[in-house]
C-alpha cells in the first residue's frame, strides 16, 4: 500500500519533469532523464545527507520503472497530458505531499532533530523540482514569486510530523494529517493565487 | 595498466570540459576547476550513491594531476586543441565507454540490482558532461536533440556488462565488449549523424 | 568561541546569497533557501565526500538559524544591505580564510591526503557561491575574469594548513595564519584589482 502510494508520487513528479522537458524539446532520452531526475532527486539527496545509501529509489528498479513510464507517455502524449494540466497540478500536490511527510519520517528515523527533519522533509518534497530546473537551465520555480504557495506547503505538513513525534502521536494518523494539511494548502494556494512577497514589494 | 587508461578517460573528458570553459572565457582557475568536475563528476556521483567514499578521484591525486594538465594545456593552447577537435572527440567516445563499464562494475560489485547498476554506469559515462554543462548554465548537451546518439550508446556498454555479470561471463572480455560496443556505436552515431528525436516531431 | 566563529562565518555568506537572491526578484522563500544553501553547501559537499553524515550543518540547528536570520534581514532591509557592499565583501573574504582552513583540517583528519584535503579545503570555501550561482542559473561568479583572485586565495590558505600539518607544526596558530593569509590576500586583490588572466588573452 505504501509502496503503491510512493509509486504514484514517483509517477506525477515524472509527469512534470518531462512536461518541462518537452516543452524545451529534449530529445526522448532528455526527456527520461529529467524525469527521473525530479522524481528521484529530492529522495536522494535526503538519503545522501542522513548516509542511507544506496537511496531507495537506486536500489528499488520500480521507481526508475515508475518514471520512465511517466516519460514515456508524456513524451508521446505531451498535448494530451498539456489539456490535463490541472488534473497533473493535483497530482503533484499530493505528491508534494506524501513526500514531505515520507522524507521527514525518514529523517526523525535517521536520528536528526526536529527541526532538521522537518528542513529535510521539505526538501524531500520539494527538492526534485529544483533539479529539474537546474537541468533546465532556469532559476528553480519554487523559488519565484510567480509561483504560488509551494515550499511553504511541504514544510507545513512535515511541522505536523515533527510535532506529532515530539508529542508521542501515533505515526500513521500524523503522517495522513500532515500529507492532508500540505495538500490542502497547495489546493487552497492554486485555487485563490497565494503567494509569497518578493523583495521588491517587501523591501524598504 | 587499468590505471592509465583510466587515467586517459580522465584526462580526455577533462579535455572536453577545459574546451567549453575556455569558449566562455572562464579565467585560468574557472578552466582548472571545470575540467576536474567534469573528468570526475560521474565518477563522484556514483561513488557517493554506492556508498563508497571518498571517492577514487579524491582519494588519489593523479585523477587531479591528470585533469589540471588537460586544463592548463588547453589554457594555453586552446586553439591548437579546436582545431584537433575529431581527434578529441574519437578520444572522448573511447572515455566514455570505459567510464561506463567500469562504472557498471563498481556498482554491480557494490550489490546494486543489474537495472540499476546499467543506469550508474550510464550516468557514470554522462555525468561529467551534465556537470560541465551546469556549471556553465547551459541546458547539458547529452539531452540536446542537435546531439548524436551518447547516452544510449553508454547504456549499450553498461548493458553489456550487466548481462555478462548474469551469465557469469569472464570479466574482462565482457568489459571490453562493452566498452567496444559504446566506443563504436558513439562513433557511428557521429559518421552518420544518428540522433534521437525530440518530442516536437514526436508527439501527437 | 569556534563555534561562534563558524556561525559568522554562515551568517556572512548567507548574507552574500541572500543578495544574490533578492536583486533577482526570487519570494521570501526562495530567499531564504538561496542563503541556506549558500552558507552550507561547501561544508555538506566536504562532509559529503569525506563521509561524514549526516553533516554538521544539518544536524545542528544553529546553523540554518544563522542562515534564515541572516536571509529575512537581507529580505526586509536590502537596500541597507547594499549600501554595506564593502563591510560585507570584507566578511565574506573573512569567512572565506575560515571555511577553507576549517574544511582542509576535517578533510586531513579524514585521512585525506595532503593535496586532495587542500583542494577539499578549498571547495569548502568556494562551493556556496558556486550553489548559489547555480540556483540563480548563471555562471559562478568565482569562474569569472571579472572577479578578483577568490579561489586562490582560499587555496592559499588550505595550503598553509596542509604544509603546517605535514611539519607538525601546532594546528591552531596555523590554522591562524592560513585564515589571515587567505582574508589578506582577498583583500589585497580587492583593493588593486588582481585578477587572473581569461583565455582570451592567454591563448595562442
Amino acid at each position: 500500500m505504501l509502496l503503491v502510494i510512493d509509486l504514484i508520487g514517483v509517477f506525477v513528479f515524472a509527469l512534470s519533469g518531462a512536461t518541462a522537458a518537452v516543452r524545451q524539446r529534449l530529445d526522448f532520452f532528455g526527456v527520461l532523464v529529467v524525469s527521473f531526475a525530479t522524481a528521484s532527486a529530492g529522495g536522494i539527496l535526503r538519503d545522501l545527507l542522513i548516509g542511507a545509501v544506496p537511496p531507495a529509489t537506486i536500489a528499488d528498479w520500480r521507481y526508475l520503472a515508475a518514471a520512465l513510464l511517466a516519460g514515456t507517455v508524456t513524451f508521446y502524449w505531451h498535448r494530451a497530458i498539456e489539456r490535463l494540466r490541472n488534473p497533473v497540478r493535483v497530482f503533484d500536490a499530493a505528491g508534494l505531499g506524501l513526500f514531505a511527510v515520507a522524507g521527514t519520517q525518514k529523517a526523525l528515523a535517521a536520528g536528526l532533530t526536529p527541526v532538521m527533519a522537518a528542513v529535510l522533509g521539505m526538501l524531500t518534497g520539494i527538492g526534485g523540482g529544483i533539479v529539474r530546473d537546474l537541468l533546465l537551465s532556469r532559476v528553480p520555480l519554487v523559488f519565484r514569486p510567480e509561483t504560488e504557495i509551494y515550499a511553504l506547503a511541504a514544510l507545513a505538513g512535515s511541522i505536523v510530523v515533527v510535532v506529532g513525534h515530539w508529542l508521542a502521536w501515533q505515526p500513521m494518523p500524523t503522517a495522513v494529517a500532515g500529507a492532508v494539511l500540505c495538500f490542502a494548502l497547495r489546493l487552497l494556494a492554486m485555487w485563490f493565487n497565494w503567494r509569497l512577497p518578493s523583495a521588491q514589494r517587501g523591501g524598504t
